[in-house]
């Protein structure tokens, strides 16, 4: 039938049992006609294991060697997956990250994935092999090993996709797909049969930890169709694609939340040019991204900027802005961890100005008050007071989706 | 002052502490104006943990794909140890036996070392760097993961100092170095201070599990100063070498013991030619080495025919006759297990003919009854009743190494 990239992740692989359930799903896959390259992360807890060895020894471990180290719990999953296969009879070879001639910058821990000479995969697929590649990592012009980082592998399923131009990219997961929120606390989620590129961008960046942003960047730009789907259930996932049939009357592909928000709030600063610039570059230089930004109307000629940042980067903002007082010229800063960001989003809203309505509307029927408001042009997101996150979830999903 | 290569077993490297011990070790070489290549072994039983996990998932498990998990055993290992002396202000890089440059054989599992392209390690040393190679594996000319069997890091370290031309291959262990007997049971048990790499052969293959013989092999070959040392205690150990030092009146270098040996004997053969050939080649295509042979002298057209080997295959080899006890002719076959071999070498032997008198006459003082003899041009074993064996050492060791 066709070439299809599967990846699995460190739940699906954990132990011999569910290594033998993804040798069957990738056993099944080949007898249905077609040629299969899996991509493999490490098993369960081996990455945070081999951390942890490593701090032993030296917390400030260069990334070169963590990278040697920590390449090894692929490679492990990689074979184990393989011997799984030959004792079904499946031809079957594994490769690690420089054998699949995955080339990479050499930004150790966080490299990026420059070019994939597939001709190792190509010679394996043609001798009727299945290949199992051990994602997260590659090789750089050094001859070092690299590896990816944080979501790593469903960049590495993703790039190999698109190097060889298979026809499909599916990731398994532990979930059944992408939802319209999250199943565990919303009454009537529902799994979409489809959704967008840059719908499931916002909605990895909201919290819907279902595929890594990189990966879904990179599938995007090199239109590579991907499956979201679980190695556990035996059902059709969520496919994400360029354009996405849609029913006619749901707008909206989902409702995310976010708790790992906090919000900052610069009280009474000088009403001057500049400050606003001057705040957000100094947040820039040390990497914290800024998301929802509110400015007061001057009053006094002093005026508040509110703006949320990463629960976990809090601290050190408040920390860093504080340093800078006396040049910024506010009078204190407050700090609330207790928010949380609630978001729509659809590719639906382009053409439909009523949807930001709506969703304030069913806010405001369920009594919650609304803190700040950002849009995009596929997004609506508000932040709330955190003890209000599933109630206002529900609210909104019940009004998008509701019966 | 020059080049030098360190080994380190899984001993040396178990723990956190140890792989510590072992930083310090190479610092210091390094310290006194040294450049060092250290070969580490897996951490103490990681080998034999993932050869766990992959009986579990595939008990016939391909050679290939087994090279691929275990070969990831010296890679944590290795960075690790890079991670500790990066901690001590060590300029130092890791090495996997690819990027080391280690071209092997195509024989997964028992792969043999072909060429080494030291260009990468020598530049490595050329900018300063201490170098942390992983022992036991390379690469085949598929662009595959070998690994060279048992004792396979010991191997690595002499072919490395081969190929780099060291001037020095240190084989850090848990012993202080070659006793001229085992010192755990023999009183007086004294540490050489040089040995020949003819003795250390034999003495390998005796039973002194301090050296892989095909190590010893390779540094004969190309002319490798080696030395045995203990990774715990610091004090110099014995220099293995093409010819040693050895005060006058020591004219052997050491007593040895092996207990891994069972005596057969086929009672009552047919005295007709090409007997003793039969049964030889039959086990030897087994793969079954035989060891001491003994042919009686003929009686009423029969003969008895004993001989030794591997305790391990005795039964194999019992069994494997007696599937030709027509052709052979015999009446039954003996087993014995209740054996010892005990053994004296020293290269001393060549040019005094006295010494095997002296070894039997140590025996027959101390009330031992000895069964077989064999020599070779460095060596005497005598096979005796296993409870003897412990006795017979000492009595043989106070001859010749007594006050």
């Amino acid at each position: 039938m066709g070439l299809i990239v599967q990846k699995f992740g460190g739940t699906s692989v954990a132990n011999a049992e569910r290594l033998r359930n993804v040798a069957q799903i990738i056993a099944e896959t080949r007898r249905m006609g077609n040629q299969v390259v899996a991509v493999l992360s490490a098993q369960g807890d081996t990455t945070d294991d081999l951390i942890d060895k490593a701090k032993e020894i030296n917390p400030k471990a260069s990334r070169r060697e963590m990278d040697m180290l920590l390449s090894t719990g692929e490679q492990i999953s990689c074979s184990l997956c393989a011997m799984a296969l030959e004792s079904m009879g499946v031809p079957v070879v594994s490769l690690t990250g420089w054998q699949a001639g995955v080339q990479t910058n050499s930004a150790y821990s966080s490299a990026r994935v420059k070019k994939i000479r597939t001709e190792r995969i190509q010679s394996e697929l043609d001798r009727n092999n299945v290949v199992i590649v051990t994602g997260f990592q590659g090789i750089n012009k050094f001859g070092d090993v690299t590896t990816l980082g944080r979501g790593g592998s469903d960049t590495s399923a993703v790039a190999l996709a698109a190097a060889l131009k298979a026809d499909l990219c599916q990731i398994y997961t532990d979930v059944e797909g992408v939802y319209t929120a999250d199943p565990r606390y919303v009454t009537g989620a529902k799994k979409l049969e489809e959704i967008t590129f840059d719908e499931m961008l916002e909605l990895a960046s909201l919290g819907a930890q279902v595929l890594h942003n990189r990966s879904v960047e990179m599938a995007k730009k090199f239109r590579v169709n991907l499956e979201v789907l679980s190695s556990f259930a035996k059902k059709p996932g969520t496919k994400v694609k360029e354009v996405a049939k849609r029913m006619e009357k749901t707008l909206i592909s989902g409702v995310a939340k976010d708790k790992n928000v906090a919000r900052l709030a610069l009280v009474e600063v000088e009403d001057k040019p500049g400050i606003a610039y001057q705040v957000f570059s100094l947040l820039g230089k040390e990497n914290i991204n800024v998301d929802i930004i509110l400015q007061s109307i001057g009053r006094d000629g002093t005026q508040d900027i509110s703006f949320t940042v990463r629960r976990d980067d809090a601290d050190q903002a408040k920390k860093l802005l504080e340093e800078y007082k006396g040049t910024l010229g506010f009078d204190h800063i407050d700090v609330d961890k207790g928010v949380v960001k609630v978001s729509i989003v659809g590719a639906g809203m382009l053409d439909n100005a009523g949807i930001a309505a709506s969703m304030f509307g069913a806010l405001y029927d369920a009594d919650i008050n609304i803190q700040m408001i950002s849009t995009s042009e596929i997004k609506v997101s508000v932040l709330l007071d955190e003890s209000d996150g599933n109630a206002a979830v529900q609210a909104i999903h019940d009004k998008f989706f509701g019966e």
